[in-house]
């Protein structure tokens, strides 16, 4: 019994990592880079893409896959700021699986875009443990969720190439030390860079802007 | 091949179901209640829980299960406030499962208590999906979240038998309007109670205390 359920999570995986690596495949054939922003519900992951839109839009053309487990309103709010994005609904599940990724893909104006970021469901847990094919996986954390859950939700900063500590503004009225935060952080991953961000007030995009077109101009 | 996975699915929701039965029993043997905190990392739950000990500790004696992928430090936080409190580390999972919920509470002194509190793994979606066998989830949402969150993430809230808006003394410092995040819970849930609270400020801690008494005592 033990030994039947272990083989189906093997095929699982196995069909998950297909589909990735056909994603790969086809971002590799098309010049593309693929982002993967996770992180809690209400992180501000998309606040900082809608804000991204007017910043790199012109220089580097994206899309977004917006992934939710109901309801199409963060792929409306990025449609009004003129950014090409579709809406992946899970439909209860807690993460976005590749073959998902891979089809809503193709269905993107792909000769015309040089970035796809896929925003995935909210949730600091899940979306890390699924391979969407994607080239590097950014960490949202917001400093309203406390310093010490990197240590708490490790795999997720493990993973990240890049975290993003972001609702910075708010931090005059919050209990909440950035130092302690980045240490907790290089703690799971001592090399990965750590940018703070406000899309609200403007306040690190130009950073984080330079991040993600340098990982663009060098994947 | 399809047959097989449904089997096995089956299985282990079914093995989930059988803990979490006998975890009723134990608490209707016992004359205890068992609450299930549920919401995103940072949403408050602990920082609730540390507040609620000098509350309601003396009247209704209450122990915590703390759910936590990875380290020991909430279990560490309630303890220091005289709860006794045992942790349960999934080690990567991202919810809490009914056999492990009920190994932890034969070891609590349940004959000294009238209420076991699960404080959930930090995450707003999978945790609502396995029944661990307590009497009623809360959903705990915090104004740093986005009033839209009910819609998103419908289970939880469909679930939930009470939602806590949490640190509500944030609000002058966001774009947050309580009314359309409580029309978005009763879009959801149209009889659900709803109480607003910062454990913080004690803004709305009487409210939960009262909700949460006669909870324990019409139970």
């Amino acid at each position: 019994m033990t030994r039947r359920e272990i083989k189906v999570y093997q095929n699982l995986m196995g069909e998950n990592e297909k589909w990735a690596a056909k994603t790969r495949s086809v971002l590799a054939e098309m010049g593309i880079t693929m982002l993967n922003i996770i992180g809690s519900p209400g992180s501000g992951k998309t606040a900082f893409l809608e804000k991204l839109a007017k910043e790199i839009a012109a220089e580097i053309p994206f899309a977004v896959l917006e992934g939710d487990i109901a309801t199409t309103r963060d792929a409306e709010r990025l449609t009004e700021k003129g950014i090409p994005t579709s809406q992946l609904l899970t439909n209860g599940a807690c993460h976005l699986e590749a073959k998902l990724v891979h089809t809503a893909l193709l269905d993107l104006p792909l000769d015309t875009l040089r970035l796809v970021i896929v925003e995935n469901v909210g949730n600091l847990v899940c979306p890390a443990e699924f391979d969407i094919g994607e080239h590097a996986k950014i960490a949202a954390l917001s400093v309203t969720e406390g310093e010490e859950k990197p240590v708490k939700y490790p795999l997720l900063f493990t993973e990240a190439q890049a975290v993003f500590i972001t609702k910075v503004d708010l931090l005059p009225h919050l209990q909440f030390d950035i130092e302690t935060c980045i240490q907790a952080i290089k703690q799971i991953n001592p090399t990965v860079p750590v940018l703070q961000v406000s899309p609200l007030t403007h306040q690190g995009m130009d950073e984080c802007v330079s991040w993600i077109t340098d990982f663009v101009i060098h994947e």
